[in-house]
């Protein structure tokens, strides 16, 4: 209720703050009987690591997985799956800083009114880090959807003002994630990797779109009313930090559409368009699931921003520590890992439709 | 579980198809004490009924809500409401043509894959008729948010190539409401309704984008990491039938910007921008809450559409019945009554972030 | 949240006050497919129901139940099934005295300071009338489980002084289900009849304890720790009104049993005898569940007693209106239906234990 | 929904096997600003660890429970408290006798058929180690609790055939604390000493009844209906390895009792018995809560018991290890905490009770 938990069946729940001694959390409702592949969790982890490139932070956070319980000679016994994550790189001076400040664009006044206290060293609760979790916790959802033959792939389709211009059908997966921008046009990364060197070098950051794919998906997913497909999705997608949009298929272009070009028909063959983004009625149709997720900017740059202090006084604030000019592309495992804690979520659901 | 409910403190749980007996729901977590205007609630479900103007849909559902418990001498006692619609201008008949087909771009085909059954007759629980349950109690999470000063105010922004030039302080709310469009220009209503009925004569049908904003907010709704205010006006803005994208603030358009362009600068005399929506690290911030929704054209359309019968046979299907030609008209109280919702929700989970 | 709902997966929410213009709920998560026999449903809301004979309270409840959605040609649809009883025999003016005191035993007291106002009617939400509605939804429970060979029985094992020595596996549930009392002795009734008759010619009331076996019970209903079977149904049983105490298989005689005679050995034949009352680590063994609840004697009674009015002076209180003198006799369908309801939300959720 | 959370807005989920790597929970909904004090939390955890006489089992668990978030600088922050318990001290080499046979009163046979696998290393999940959590988080829950004047007591009220003649308001609950058994009756305290040791040497055990009264009780913890307040302590209860029944009040002497007796008088000076054990309607009275549990002997006895392997073959089992011979004992800390986390819950539910 507090907010540290998403699922229903498959549940994960959170803990821990940037500068604590670690974060962690619980899965519960894994079905018995997995046998899971932690190299391919520490693999996962190690996508949304930071300090992989000089495009990204250079904390050198170790992100070394525990396994706590839920486990015995290899595969899961349907038993909570404890996940520890130690914090060691921390540099608490970095923030002693914004200790008396609000960071603009940052959860630091939120917090204060909300508790009357916070743990400011780097944004306590409310840091990127506790998306290392969600990550582990995902690379074993994705383990489950494999034996179903569901794919999860995400790629970053725009940073600032560069676009991809790849056809969803024609993007090598395989590739956008050996990249260090999950960007689908190789050609372009040099150029977009110039811009983001700038906007770091002004003191600035940039924003990032997401596309998420998943293929070999069932129909029947999803639960009609309020706990729509699209509807968990979204919800899961907008908890992640700086998400500011969510869209489906032909999401705000459907705006746009007549009914005649947005409905996709469906043949013998199939159905032939897929505007709908994979969902009709809440429910999966089978098709590959299609989303989109906006990231904004971050707010931590070394360009001063106007602010108070907490006695209200007005301040100007540079943010300093470690930071990436774009953290949308650091999303990227984020979104496949969240999509595949609600695929798990709603797959396990679905086998309670039926007498 | 089955997805019927949503909410944590104050949850609404809603049943009924549009054919049977009767649509209804169970509003549980309502605090004792509000006096209770019942005259709002049926004003609020008329704004949403259809048959108003030659630009809904004709029928003539009369949507007289009945409030069956958790009133005691008019004041709320901390009960749950049990609220009652009985359905009365069914015609059936008009649906008798889809028993055996998949409408294109319906639930039709996924409710018949997940359930092995369905109930065809205007699209059983797919319906939007289900959205007049969340109208009535929304309308009741209004007159709990009134008392805190917080308004609820949604328009339609655009309706296919038409978008409202209208800035978001100039809109006037009492006006908007007052429109069959919902549309904020007013000069632009004559050719915006041309628009609605010329996709009418087409067989055809307009998507549209709903605008909400939420005045009087107080600083701590939300919570962080997986509940946050975004996060669960996200899920609730895509439980809604048609909708296919949400955003917040800035939305999509925070992609393209710039770090120092969006956050937004805090001073003595407030915020002086709102890219963020109103909301930092999942909590609301005080300012307006501002959020879109957009809704794909409807797909119940009288231009032939290919699709399969039940035994897998290629059919062409044409929906008769009585439609709206743009569904997201009448989607603008449903915005209100789900952002309703959500934020009773979050107020009363607020009442328990201090010791 | 405010604890209207019971179950996770196959979920009970239930509205309505004694008084008011109906009682009812939702009862989300019935999977589809199930052929509803509707008569069965009505018969067993008339076993629960007053006015059956001069022992029970002489109220001529019509609680006819109405289906309002959630069934498509007499089958379910996966969908909620709405449920509606109208209150028709209301006699408001029995409880005008007792608008402004506190019966003691009853909840006004608690109600008035919890809430700061109350339905005096009937005991509005405390009445309990209210588990008319779990009784339809159990009844509906009772038919999914019979789908598996489950089959519920209760009868009243103890009433006041009055024991019955029928040894369990001699029981004859039809015969049980067709006497007044729900007793298993049939030689004893005439005394027992007796007794409750002086109980109430003494202007007072009599407690009773209800014992309940399910037959055909699988293995592996329940999850670990906390939501084991016995903590699930516990919780189900200490819902009920009036219920004081619950135990399972030797209960408190647990605490004078050793353990090398409380284990129930297990042979090739099967288990060799049921302490454990048909639940080990709180998974369902396949014995026979067996439980039991105590049901305190009615506070309604027209003894006079102590109390205060709101503002806090002393008064007599003499309860008259219609009430049973043993108000356990009533609440063996209810402990049916209860159990009923979890053993499906046990037995959905055991359907995700295994990858 | 794995069974593994209990509380809705101050929730506990726990994780861990006996004889994995570590065990611990995450305690969400904790609000901000208490002042923690971690000796305390230690101290009730030493108070349930085993190996403190020779009546408890002879493991020397070091039960060290780290604090790993939700606190800055000893102040809790209202984010989740990660806990943390790592195993030190296992002999899985005592289990290797059972891993292919089932312990006859045990989890193993359930845990075997629901999951198709288990870990049966000191019971793996279904160990009593799993409570060292619970109680570490009760010690919060009773720190707040304690912030509202609220206290909690537990004592062993029957140990086999030896009951206490205490009465319930002559019980010296810090004696109570000291001694080694929990018992009132000091004098006694030989006599069971003796006892127990007997039950031992005989390879055999006992059962337990523990009396827990919590004191300072406000009006109006609990919620009407599903969630009544004895409904949730009585799952709370129940959810406590080898508990087999529960009572508040008067219990299952109810049965017995008449209205007239059983009903608590109200007087200016307050309620003038307890027979309610301080809860009506399902909700707190300000009296003294009461209720008692009951344990089962435990089944890990020297004494050879018949059973089968995982063929099917009948078996002689004898659980070496270390165990206790009344388990009921150790259970006392753990029917406190559990209550205390029932308590908090209720308290920060009742916050939203008035509009």
């Amino acid at each position: 209720m507090a907010g540290n938990s998403i699922g229903q069946l498959f549940r994960l729940t959170t803990f821990g703050e940037s500068h604590g001694p670690a974060i962690g959390g619980v899965l519960d409702g894994c079905p018995a009987g997995l046998k899971l592949d932690t190299a391919q969790i520490q693999s996962m982890l190690d996508r949304r690591k930071p300090g992989q490139s000089n495009l990204t932070t250079q904390r050198n956070e170790a992100d070394r997985v525990e396994l706590l319980s839920g486990l015995f000679e290899g595969v899961t016994t349907g038993h909570p799956i404890g996940l520890l994550i130690r914090n060691t790189n921390q540099k608490p001076k970095d923030y002693q800083d914004i200790a008396r400040l609000y960071r603009p664009g940052h959860a630091d006044y939120t917090y204060q009114h909300k508790y009357g206290l916070r743990d400011h060293r780097g944004g306590g609760r409310s840091s990127a880090r506790e998306t290392a979790v969600r990550v582990a916790a995902g690379a074993i959802a994705m383990q489950l959807l494999a034996t179903e033959g569901i794919a999860i792939h995400a790629c970053v389709e725009q940073i600032g003002e560069h676009k991809s211009s790849m056809p969803m059908n024609r993007i090598n997966w395989r590739a956008v994630q050996a990249n260090p921008l999950f960007f689908p046009d190789e050609d372009r990364i040099p150029a977009i990797t110039k811009a983001i060197e700038n906007a770091r070098r002004d003191g600035d950051s940039l924003g990032a779109q997401i596309l998420l794919v998943a293929t070999g998906m069932p129909i029947g997913l999803g639960e009609p009313v309020f706990d729509r497909l699209e509807a968990d999705l979204g919800k899961a997608m907008l908890s992640i930090n700086a998400s500011k949009a969510v869209s489906f298929g032909a999401g705000f272009d459907s705006v746009t559409q007549r009914g005649s070009q947005h409905r996709d028909a469906i043949t013998p063959q199939g159905f032939t368009s897929n505007h709908s983004g994979g969902v009709l009625g809440g429910i999966s149709t089978g098709q590959d699931l299609v989303l989109r997720v906006a990231f904004k900017p971050t707010s931590s740059i070394t360009t001063p921003g106007d602010t108070l202090d907490l006695d209200g006084n007005p301040v100007k604030v540079v943010t300093r520590g470690r930071h990436d000019p774009c953290v949308g592309i650091r999303a990227t495992p984020i979104v496949e890992a969240m999509a595949a804690l609600v695929l798990v979520d709603h797959w396990l659901r679905n086998r309670t439709s039926r007498a």
